[in-house]
């Protein structure tokens, strides 16, 4: 049974996203995107909701940029329906070879975003993807990375935005699309 | 230019492996397979020719498994071109909710792998996907793993294979396929 409509798709998606209390520690109700992943239609429907979100955005996008764990998730699949490229931002020491760094602070601890030299070209406009934004600290530096490459941060895409904790606010005049909020 | 026979793919697939010696520490040699996801064509590729041998092996396979972090690039991709669900082998402390782990030994280092209880059902044949191949360690306590839960390994697949560190051999009887062998 093919699932036709945006409304169709997009409550197949938030049907499966579940939640977890007091993780990765107390007082925080963590989002869980695993369920998703289990259901190819769902995780279908991920992509052509963002899909079509880009195409009627956007003129051109030229990069997709993943972030570290789960933005690698989606972020090939998205960048394979665009046939365009994907680039990586992990947290610091994982990538080899010449790269760009940026420290931050989490909504628990701190880290350091990199990204290789050579993983976005200068004048390139690039799409972020991630599962979630909470604070938006991470995709914060995530922006920032690309701009010391002179790269054009068109927007960010995540699966999932916590409104409460005003991630949107933080990462403007860049442009959040989420499929849903709580 | 659309790359057809299975020759191109894997040579296009294997002139966007570089190499960069001593990462992450003194002695390794890091094979970054960061080019392949900025070319969407060598991507493509890579799941081309993942698809044809599970196709070509296998009469059924209920789930693909995708090792935390570079298997979570790959995976999905596959997962989506046979219809079925993605479950997550990550790093201990990641996965909300009930989990099951084991501790390993790594090449530089010890960790530990977790995945949720209900990733997988009992039964399930399953294939294990991840970047890279070295001594095998995650990938046997991934293996390890999922006969916990009563899943059935049909396979390993990468796209690099480190033969001198005999990971193949580790894993067995559990198949290795690999893209390409250093």
């Amino acid at each position: 049974m093919a699932c036709s409509s945006r409304a169709d798709k997009m409550n197949l998606v938030i049907q499966k996203i579940r939640s977890f209390p007091d993780f990765p520690s107390k007082g925080i109700l963590f989002r869980d995107v695993c369920p998703i992943l289990k259901d190819p239609k769902a995780l279908t429907a991920v992509i052509d909701l963002f899909e079509e979100h880009v195409r009627q955005t956007y003129t051109q996008v030229d990069l997709i940029v993943g972030i570290d764990a789960r933005g690698f998730l989606f972020g090939p699949l998205l960048a394979q329906r665009l046939g365009i490229g994907l680039a990586l931002i992990r947290k610091k020491g994982k990538l080899p070879g010449p790269t760009v760094s940026v420290a931050y602070s989490l909504e628990y601890g701190k880290a350091e975003a990199e990204m290789q030299v050579d993983a976005v070209e200068p004048g390139q406009k690039v799409l972020l993807i991630d599962d979630l934004l909470a604070t938006g600290g991470t995709l914060y530096a995530a922006c920032e990375l690309l701009r010391k490459r002179q790269a054009e941060v068109l927007g960010c895409l995540v699966l999932v935005q916590l409104t409460d904790l005003d991630g949107a606010q933080r990462l403007k005049p860049v442009s959040v699309f989420s499929l849903t909020e709580y």
